[in-house]
Protein backbone atom coordinates (compact mmCIF):
# COMPACT_ATOMS: atom_id res chain seq x y z
CA UNK A 1 0.00 0.00 0.00
CA UNK A 2 3.06 2.51 0.39
CA UNK A 3 6.44 1.79 1.33
CA UNK A 4 7.32 3.98 4.03
CA UNK A 5 8.26 2.34 7.32
CA UNK A 6 4.96 2.17 9.97
CA UNK A 7 5.63 2.56 14.35
CA UNK A 8 2.20 1.80 16.15
CA UNK A 9 2.77 4.08 19.17
CA UNK A 10 0.41 1.28 21.58
CA UNK A 11 1.34 -0.98 23.67
CA UNK A 12 -2.09 -2.54 22.67
CA UNK A 13 -2.12 -6.01 21.97
CA UNK A 14 -5.91 -5.81 20.46
CA UNK A 15 -4.80 -2.94 17.96
CA UNK A 16 -1.75 -4.50 17.27
CA UNK A 17 -3.70 -7.05 16.09
CA UNK A 18 -5.93 -5.08 14.20
CA UNK A 19 -3.19 -3.75 12.30
CA UNK A 20 -1.60 -7.25 11.31
CA UNK A 21 -5.61 -8.47 10.52
CA UNK A 22 -5.89 -5.19 7.75
CA UNK A 23 -2.07 -6.53 6.22
CA UNK A 24 0.00 -3.86 7.31
CA UNK A 25 3.52 -4.66 8.67
CA UNK A 26 4.91 -2.77 11.60
CA UNK A 27 7.07 -2.01 14.04
CA UNK A 28 6.14 -1.00 18.15
CA UNK A 29 7.45 1.38 20.46
CA UNK A 30 5.24 2.69 23.38
CA UNK A 31 5.72 6.13 24.66
CA UNK A 32 5.71 6.28 28.37
CA UNK A 33 4.95 10.61 28.45
CA UNK A 34 2.69 11.26 31.15
CA UNK A 35 -0.56 11.31 29.63
CA UNK A 36 -1.88 14.92 30.36
CA UNK A 37 -4.32 16.98 28.83
CA UNK A 38 -5.66 20.64 28.85
CA UNK A 39 -9.26 19.60 26.42
CA UNK A 40 -12.35 19.03 28.38
CA UNK A 41 -14.71 17.32 25.29
CA UNK A 42 -13.80 13.67 25.28
CA UNK A 43 -13.26 13.49 21.75
CA UNK A 44 -10.78 16.49 21.71
CA UNK A 45 -9.10 14.59 25.04
CA UNK A 46 -8.50 11.34 22.69
CA UNK A 47 -7.17 13.69 19.89
CA UNK A 48 -4.78 14.81 22.35
CA UNK A 49 -3.24 12.23 23.98
CA UNK A 50 -3.32 10.55 20.43
CA UNK A 51 -1.09 13.41 19.19
CA UNK A 52 0.76 13.26 22.12
CA UNK A 53 1.77 9.49 22.04
CA UNK A 54 2.66 9.77 18.50
CA UNK A 55 4.71 12.87 19.08
CA UNK A 56 6.89 11.25 21.76
CA UNK A 57 7.64 8.50 19.60
CA UNK A 58 8.12 10.93 16.59
CA UNK A 59 11.14 12.66 18.65
CA UNK A 60 12.79 8.98 19.21
CA UNK A 61 13.26 7.90 15.49
CA UNK A 62 14.45 9.38 12.17
CA UNK A 63 12.19 11.80 10.72
CA UNK A 64 12.38 10.18 7.22
CA UNK A 65 10.27 8.07 5.19
CA UNK A 66 8.25 6.92 8.10
CA UNK A 67 4.66 6.89 9.47
CA UNK A 68 4.24 7.25 13.34
CA UNK A 69 0.43 6.06 14.72
CA UNK A 70 -0.80 6.88 18.01
CA UNK A 71 -4.44 6.24 19.34
CA UNK A 72 -6.02 6.38 22.51
CA UNK A 73 -9.83 4.98 23.11
CA UNK A 74 -11.99 6.28 26.09
CA UNK A 75 -16.24 5.14 26.93
CA UNK A 76 -18.12 8.53 27.65
CA UNK A 77 -21.65 9.04 28.86
CA UNK A 78 -23.40 12.22 28.86
CA UNK A 79 -20.38 14.28 28.08
CA UNK A 80 -18.26 12.65 30.89
CA UNK A 81 -15.18 10.37 30.25
CA UNK A 82 -15.84 6.79 32.66
CA UNK A 83 -11.89 5.28 32.93
CA UNK A 84 -11.21 1.89 34.21
CA UNK A 85 -13.66 1.24 37.73
CA UNK A 86 -11.83 1.52 40.97
CA UNK A 87 -13.74 -1.24 42.56
CA UNK A 88 -16.84 -3.72 42.19
CA UNK A 89 -19.16 -0.97 43.57
CA UNK A 90 -17.55 1.84 40.76
CA UNK A 91 -18.03 -0.82 38.37
CA UNK A 92 -21.98 -1.43 39.23
CA UNK A 93 -22.50 2.59 38.65
CA UNK A 94 -20.98 3.13 35.77
CA UNK A 95 -22.99 0.42 34.33
CA UNK A 96 -26.01 1.11 35.91
CA UNK A 97 -25.52 4.76 34.70
CA UNK A 98 -25.77 3.66 31.20
CA UNK A 99 -27.79 0.39 30.74
CA UNK A 100 -31.04 1.30 28.68
CA UNK A 101 -29.10 4.33 26.94
CA UNK A 102 -26.88 4.82 24.42
CA UNK A 103 -23.37 5.80 25.59
CA UNK A 104 -20.30 6.77 23.13
CA UNK A 105 -16.53 5.17 21.85
CA UNK A 106 -14.00 7.53 20.92
CA UNK A 107 -10.72 6.67 19.85
CA UNK A 108 -8.36 9.05 19.28
CA UNK A 109 -5.70 8.87 15.77
CA UNK A 110 -3.06 10.76 15.34
CA UNK A 111 -1.17 10.10 12.04
CA UNK A 112 2.50 11.85 11.14
CA UNK A 113 3.70 11.09 8.38
CA UNK A 114 7.36 12.25 7.19
CA UNK A 115 8.34 12.24 3.42
CA UNK A 116 12.24 11.06 2.32
CA UNK A 117 12.83 14.91 2.85
CA UNK A 118 11.55 15.00 6.54
CA UNK A 119 8.28 16.68 5.44
CA UNK A 120 5.61 16.01 8.14
CA UNK A 121 2.00 15.68 7.45
CA UNK A 122 -0.37 15.35 10.38
CA UNK A 123 -3.85 14.03 10.58
CA UNK A 124 -5.34 14.39 13.87
CA UNK A 125 -8.82 13.35 14.26
CA UNK A 126 -11.09 11.19 16.56
CA UNK A 127 -13.71 8.41 15.59
CA UNK A 128 -16.98 8.05 17.45
CA UNK A 129 -19.37 4.57 17.71
CA UNK A 130 -22.13 4.65 19.84
CA UNK A 131 -22.89 1.72 21.53
CA UNK A 132 -27.27 1.07 22.75
CA UNK A 133 -27.15 -1.13 25.76
CA UNK A 134 -30.28 -2.91 26.88
CA UNK A 135 -31.85 -2.39 30.07
CA UNK A 136 -30.26 -4.41 32.57
CA UNK A 137 -31.56 -5.58 35.81
CA UNK A 138 -29.68 -4.81 39.24
CA UNK A 139 -29.03 -8.56 39.11
CA UNK A 140 -28.08 -8.67 35.51
CA UNK A 141 -25.58 -5.99 36.46
CA UNK A 142 -24.11 -8.20 39.38
CA UNK A 143 -23.73 -11.31 37.26
CA UNK A 144 -21.85 -9.58 34.58
CA UNK A 145 -19.32 -7.81 36.85
CA UNK A 146 -18.86 -11.50 38.18
CA UNK A 147 -18.26 -13.23 34.85
CA UNK A 148 -15.80 -10.91 33.33
CA UNK A 149 -12.70 -8.74 34.33
CA UNK A 150 -14.10 -5.62 34.85
CA UNK A 151 -11.85 -4.13 36.50
CA UNK A 152 -8.98 -3.81 33.72
CA UNK A 153 -11.97 -2.23 31.27
CA UNK A 154 -13.09 1.63 30.70
CA UNK A 155 -16.51 2.00 31.32
CA UNK A 156 -16.46 -1.51 33.24
CA UNK A 157 -17.03 -3.74 30.06
CA UNK A 158 -15.68 -5.60 26.69
CA UNK A 159 -17.30 -5.31 23.64
CA UNK A 160 -15.76 -8.86 22.75
CA UNK A 161 -16.46 -10.71 25.73
CA UNK A 162 -19.68 -11.60 27.99
CA UNK A 163 -21.53 -8.16 27.73
CA UNK A 164 -22.29 -8.83 23.96
CA UNK A 165 -25.53 -10.07 25.29
CA UNK A 166 -26.42 -6.28 26.47
CA UNK A 167 -25.61 -4.51 23.55
CA UNK A 168 -28.67 -3.75 21.34
CA UNK A 169 -26.56 -2.54 18.31
CA UNK A 170 -23.81 -0.23 17.59
CA UNK A 171 -23.84 2.67 14.69
CA UNK A 172 -20.12 3.28 14.16
CA UNK A 173 -17.03 0.86 13.47
CA UNK A 174 -17.36 -2.07 15.55
CA UNK A 175 -13.36 -2.01 15.61
CA UNK A 176 -13.28 1.50 17.05
CA UNK A 177 -14.90 0.20 19.93
CA UNK A 178 -11.68 -2.75 20.07
CA UNK A 179 -9.49 0.04 19.84
CA UNK A 180 -8.76 1.46 16.58
CA UNK A 181 -11.13 2.06 13.75
CA UNK A 182 -9.17 0.45 10.95
CA UNK A 183 -11.01 1.56 8.13
CA UNK A 184 -10.52 5.08 9.23
CA UNK A 185 -6.71 4.04 9.18
CA UNK A 186 -6.78 2.37 5.93
CA UNK A 187 -8.45 5.58 4.18
CA UNK A 188 -5.69 7.51 6.05
CA UNK A 189 -2.54 5.78 4.72
CA UNK A 190 -3.82 5.27 1.07
CA UNK B 1 -30.88 -17.77 32.72
CA UNK B 2 -33.71 -20.76 32.18
CA UNK B 3 -33.04 -24.28 32.80
CA UNK B 4 -34.34 -26.24 29.53
CA UNK B 5 -32.53 -27.73 27.70
CA UNK B 6 -31.07 -25.66 24.76
CA UNK B 7 -30.61 -27.20 20.91
CA UNK B 8 -29.08 -25.12 18.34
CA UNK B 9 -30.26 -25.69 15.27
CA UNK B 10 -26.90 -25.07 13.28
CA UNK B 11 -23.52 -26.23 11.98
CA UNK B 12 -22.44 -23.01 11.81
CA UNK B 13 -19.12 -23.13 14.09
CA UNK B 14 -19.54 -18.92 14.23
CA UNK B 15 -23.24 -18.98 15.79
CA UNK B 16 -21.61 -22.13 17.90
CA UNK B 17 -19.15 -19.66 19.35
CA UNK B 18 -21.57 -16.81 20.01
CA UNK B 19 -23.50 -19.16 22.23
CA UNK B 20 -20.85 -19.99 24.28
CA UNK B 21 -19.43 -16.68 24.49
CA UNK B 22 -22.93 -15.72 25.76
CA UNK B 23 -22.86 -18.46 28.64
CA UNK B 24 -25.63 -20.98 27.05
CA UNK B 25 -25.07 -24.33 27.50
CA UNK B 26 -26.54 -26.36 24.35
CA UNK B 27 -26.71 -29.24 22.51
CA UNK B 28 -26.16 -29.16 18.30
CA UNK B 29 -28.75 -30.75 16.20
CA UNK B 30 -28.03 -30.23 12.44
CA UNK B 31 -31.19 -30.33 10.07
CA UNK B 32 -30.76 -32.03 6.39
CA UNK B 33 -33.97 -30.37 5.46
CA UNK B 34 -33.80 -28.88 1.92
CA UNK B 35 -33.68 -24.91 2.25
CA UNK B 36 -37.04 -23.91 0.36
CA UNK B 37 -39.32 -21.02 0.70
CA UNK B 38 -42.00 -18.87 -0.50
CA UNK B 39 -41.28 -15.87 0.66
CA UNK B 40 -39.79 -12.92 -1.85
CA UNK B 41 -38.20 -10.67 0.38
CA UNK B 42 -35.09 -11.38 2.27
CA UNK B 43 -35.60 -10.35 5.93
CA UNK B 44 -39.10 -12.99 5.04
CA UNK B 45 -37.03 -15.58 3.90
CA UNK B 46 -34.63 -15.98 6.37
CA UNK B 47 -37.66 -15.83 9.01
CA UNK B 48 -38.79 -18.65 6.90
CA UNK B 49 -35.73 -20.80 6.62
CA UNK B 50 -34.88 -20.02 10.54
CA UNK B 51 -38.48 -21.46 11.19
CA UNK B 52 -37.88 -24.33 8.99
CA UNK B 53 -34.24 -25.48 10.29
CA UNK B 54 -35.63 -25.01 13.89
CA UNK B 55 -39.14 -27.43 13.15
CA UNK B 56 -37.59 -29.69 11.59
CA UNK B 57 -34.98 -30.36 14.58
CA UNK B 58 -38.85 -30.35 17.12
CA UNK B 59 -39.78 -32.96 14.83
CA UNK B 60 -36.89 -35.21 15.90
CA UNK B 61 -36.79 -34.65 19.82
CA UNK B 62 -39.20 -34.79 22.56
CA UNK B 63 -40.73 -31.72 22.82
CA UNK B 64 -40.66 -31.19 26.94
CA UNK B 65 -38.42 -28.66 28.46
CA UNK B 66 -36.67 -27.78 25.32
CA UNK B 67 -36.00 -24.57 23.34
CA UNK B 68 -34.85 -24.88 20.11
CA UNK B 69 -33.42 -21.82 18.05
CA UNK B 70 -32.45 -21.56 14.40
CA UNK B 71 -31.19 -19.12 12.59
CA UNK B 72 -30.10 -18.31 9.07
CA UNK B 73 -28.27 -15.37 7.53
CA UNK B 74 -28.44 -13.18 4.66
CA UNK B 75 -26.00 -10.32 2.46
CA UNK B 76 -28.75 -8.31 0.72
CA UNK B 77 -28.41 -5.50 -1.55
CA UNK B 78 -31.06 -3.55 -3.28
CA UNK B 79 -33.61 -6.12 -2.46
CA UNK B 80 -31.68 -9.37 -3.76
CA UNK B 81 -29.96 -11.61 -1.49
CA UNK B 82 -26.61 -12.09 -2.40
CA UNK B 83 -25.32 -15.88 -1.84
CA UNK B 84 -21.55 -17.20 -2.26
CA UNK B 85 -20.09 -16.40 -5.36
CA UNK B 86 -19.60 -19.12 -7.88
CA UNK B 87 -16.14 -17.56 -9.08
CA UNK B 88 -14.21 -14.78 -8.74
CA UNK B 89 -15.94 -13.16 -11.02
CA UNK B 90 -18.86 -13.25 -9.73
CA UNK B 91 -17.52 -11.81 -6.04
CA UNK B 92 -15.79 -9.16 -7.95
CA UNK B 93 -19.35 -8.25 -9.65
CA UNK B 94 -20.73 -8.45 -6.06
CA UNK B 95 -18.06 -6.64 -4.26
CA UNK B 96 -18.39 -3.92 -6.99
CA UNK B 97 -22.22 -3.22 -6.75
CA UNK B 98 -21.96 -2.56 -3.28
CA UNK B 99 -18.39 -0.80 -2.70
CA UNK B 100 -19.47 2.89 -1.90
CA UNK B 101 -22.89 1.88 -0.59
CA UNK B 102 -25.23 0.47 2.25
CA UNK B 103 -26.08 -3.11 2.09
CA UNK B 104 -28.44 -5.37 5.38
CA UNK B 105 -27.23 -8.11 6.74
CA UNK B 106 -30.34 -10.16 7.79
CA UNK B 107 -30.53 -12.81 10.39
CA UNK B 108 -33.42 -15.25 10.77
CA UNK B 109 -34.14 -16.40 14.29
CA UNK B 110 -36.71 -19.07 15.33
CA UNK B 111 -36.68 -19.73 19.20
CA UNK B 112 -39.06 -22.90 19.52
CA UNK B 113 -39.87 -23.50 23.37
CA UNK B 114 -41.42 -25.79 24.80
CA UNK B 115 -43.29 -26.05 28.35
CA UNK B 116 -42.91 -29.36 30.86
CA UNK B 117 -46.82 -29.71 28.99
CA UNK B 118 -45.30 -29.56 25.70
CA UNK B 119 -46.89 -26.35 24.77
CA UNK B 120 -45.01 -24.31 22.29
CA UNK B 121 -44.25 -20.88 22.34
CA UNK B 122 -42.95 -19.67 18.95
CA UNK B 123 -40.65 -16.55 18.52
CA UNK B 124 -39.84 -15.77 14.78
CA UNK B 125 -37.72 -12.58 13.79
CA UNK B 126 -35.43 -11.17 11.05
CA UNK B 127 -32.42 -8.64 12.90
CA UNK B 128 -31.36 -6.00 10.46
CA UNK B 129 -28.07 -4.86 10.39
CA UNK B 130 -27.10 -1.88 8.07
CA UNK B 131 -23.43 -2.21 6.67
CA UNK B 132 -21.67 0.85 5.07
CA UNK B 133 -18.83 0.00 2.82
CA UNK B 134 -16.62 2.61 1.64
CA UNK B 135 -15.25 3.30 -2.07
CA UNK B 136 -13.22 0.90 -3.46
CA UNK B 137 -11.28 1.15 -6.92
CA UNK B 138 -11.55 -1.83 -9.09
CA UNK B 139 -7.73 -2.72 -7.66
CA UNK B 140 -8.58 -3.28 -4.44
CA UNK B 141 -11.72 -5.75 -4.73
CA UNK B 142 -8.55 -7.34 -6.52
CA UNK B 143 -6.54 -7.19 -4.04
CA UNK B 144 -9.13 -8.31 -1.55
CA UNK B 145 -10.42 -11.34 -3.26
CA UNK B 146 -6.68 -12.77 -3.29
CA UNK B 147 -6.66 -11.99 0.02
CA UNK B 148 -9.43 -13.67 1.44
CA UNK B 149 -10.92 -16.84 0.87
CA UNK B 150 -14.15 -15.31 -0.89
CA UNK B 151 -15.63 -17.88 -2.22
CA UNK B 152 -17.32 -19.02 1.00
CA UNK B 153 -18.92 -16.14 1.75
CA UNK B 154 -22.15 -14.82 1.51
CA UNK B 155 -21.64 -11.19 -0.33
CA UNK B 156 -18.56 -12.53 -0.87
CA UNK B 157 -16.72 -10.62 2.17
CA UNK B 158 -16.50 -11.70 5.78
CA UNK B 159 -16.62 -9.06 8.61
CA UNK B 160 -14.02 -10.48 11.04
CA UNK B 161 -11.34 -10.31 8.43
CA UNK B 162 -9.53 -8.86 5.99
CA UNK B 163 -12.53 -6.87 4.81
CA UNK B 164 -12.94 -4.66 8.09
CA UNK B 165 -10.61 -2.07 6.32
CA UNK B 166 -13.47 -1.10 3.95
CA UNK B 167 -16.01 -0.97 6.26
CA UNK B 168 -17.10 2.30 7.09
CA UNK B 169 -19.67 1.61 10.25
CA UNK B 170 -22.66 -0.27 10.95
CA UNK B 171 -25.81 0.20 12.19
CA UNK B 172 -27.42 -2.81 14.36
CA UNK B 173 -25.67 -5.93 16.30
CA UNK B 174 -22.17 -6.70 15.25
CA UNK B 175 -22.41 -10.00 15.84
CA UNK B 176 -26.06 -10.28 13.63
CA UNK B 177 -23.84 -9.79 10.92
CA UNK B 178 -21.29 -12.22 12.44
CA UNK B 179 -24.54 -14.92 12.11
CA UNK B 180 -26.26 -14.71 15.44
CA UNK B 181 -28.01 -11.49 16.97
CA UNK B 182 -26.71 -12.92 20.07
CA UNK B 183 -28.25 -9.78 22.35
CA UNK B 184 -31.75 -10.48 20.68
CA UNK B 185 -31.35 -14.15 21.72
CA UNK B 186 -30.43 -13.46 25.21
CA UNK B 187 -33.53 -11.01 25.77
CA UNK B 188 -36.05 -13.70 23.73
CA UNK B 189 -34.93 -16.88 26.39
CA UNK B 190 -34.73 -14.65 29.46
Amino acid sequence: MQNRKIILASASPRRRELMALAGYEFEIKVSNKEETYRSTEPNEIVKELSLLKASDIAEQVEQKDVIIIGADTVVAYDGKILGKPQSKEDAFRMLKSFQGKKHQVYTGVAILKFDSNGNETVINEAVKTDVYVNSMSDEEILNYIESDNVMDKAGAYGIQGKFAIHIEKIEGDYYNVVGLPISFIYEALK
